[in-house]
């Protein structure tokens, strides 16, 4: 079972490379800098015509999408209970909670970080509007959910929402109001970040900002 | 197993309540009219405080994000095969197929949509604008996916990713470019409209058009 993670440094790789330092199962990193445009090259390409980060290979076949990803990481290795397992409680606020970080603030990123790009340049500022009113809209939320006290996003177990979560308030860091700012949030942060899994992945991955 | 679903004709209520009737599974479905403004009421709001349809009460607690409920409720009944199962061939690609569907396409839809309500008014065509773009994008890549001549999204098997693909299409009957002017969507549209499951709901939700 080894597997192997296309990434880039810090996009949306990050959480399935921290996961799978925190799993501790075998894989390979191949890096495709996003900087260097390398993820739209011959090569990259033919691993993943979409051109997009990540991509792991499961069994010798290539997947996208780091929130599928998360989940399928999750039940391949049971044993470390990075979901509830299909049945259990909480299984189904597992399964809300990881489609609202999956279609509505990774979209919005994508938006905030690529409108210039993905739509007519002319168009960036209007989509970036938006999509700031609706991932600040995300961190109320969080805010509210987390406002009980609650250790991880679930509650008292760590699960693979917490990896998906943290990565996306990363990418926040720059905003006009990062995540950080929000009452609840700031502490949850700084305790995701003091994992050692996270500090290995921000060492391996080269990143120095957005650290304890 | 009995389950309550709060919907509203046609929205994203539909794929769950479609997929609701091609379980078999008691379940009571209530009326919550978009139209109205229903899902601003008091009422409503108690259930679920985001004012989102669809809710499903699933073991007394409300949940909501509808590809997170068709995830849940294939789960919550493997023998009727609407997942490959965990481990199965065939996981990571429907899982893969299920965020693309819920983080490319419903989101577009929404801006679609609601840029007007989301966002600022004077936004909302830039918004539009990349929303076309992106949808058309998702057509090209579905119908390049079935080009192959498979049955189904994941290939011989009917799974939740028809009931959540043909929704998405559905919602582009109005579109400048609908779904059905793709040449290998169109009979795959047909087909899954053809189903009596299909036809039950948009009979029970008084839908008339976008039919055989
Ligand atoms: N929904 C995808 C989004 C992937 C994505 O947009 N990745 C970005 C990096 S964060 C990327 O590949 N950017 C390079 C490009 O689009 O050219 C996922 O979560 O995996
Ligand atoms: N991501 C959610 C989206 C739900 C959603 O936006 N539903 C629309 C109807 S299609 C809605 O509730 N609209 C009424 C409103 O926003 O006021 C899901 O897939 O369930």
């Amino acid at each position: 079972m080894t597997y192997t993670l296309y990434y880039s440094p810090g996009s949306a790789s990050l959480a399935v490379h921290w996961m799978l330092i925190e799993l501790g199962v075998p894989f390979e990193a191949k890096l495709v800098s996003i900087d260097a445009g390398a993820q739209k090259s011959p090569e990259y390409l033919r691993v993943n015509p979409t051109g997009r980060i990540p991509t792991l290979i499961v069994d010798g076949k290539a997947h996208g999408e780091s929130a599928g990803l998360l989940m399928l990481l999750a039940e391949r290795h049971p044993e470390k209970k990075f979901a509830p397992s299909p049945g259990a409680p909480g299984r189904a606020d597992w399964l809300e909670m990881m489609i609202f970080l999956a279609n509505t603030v990774l979209p919005a990123k994508r938006d905030w970080f690529y409108a210039q790009t993905d739509g007519d340049p002319a168009d960036a500022d209007a989509v970036k509007a938006l999509a700031r009113r609706r991932i600040e809209g995300a961190w109320d939320r969080l805010d509210a959910h987390l406002a009980d006290g609650r250790t991880y996003i679930m509650g008292s177990e760590l699960t693979a929402a917490d990896f998906l979560a943290t990565m996306v308030m990363r990418w926040s860091r720059n905003m006009p109001r990062p995540a950080t700012a929000w009452k609840n949030l700031a502490p949850y942060i700084h305790r995701m970040r003091s994992r050692p899994a996270f500090i290995e992945v921000n060492d391996r991955e080269g990143l120095t900002d957005w650290r304890n």
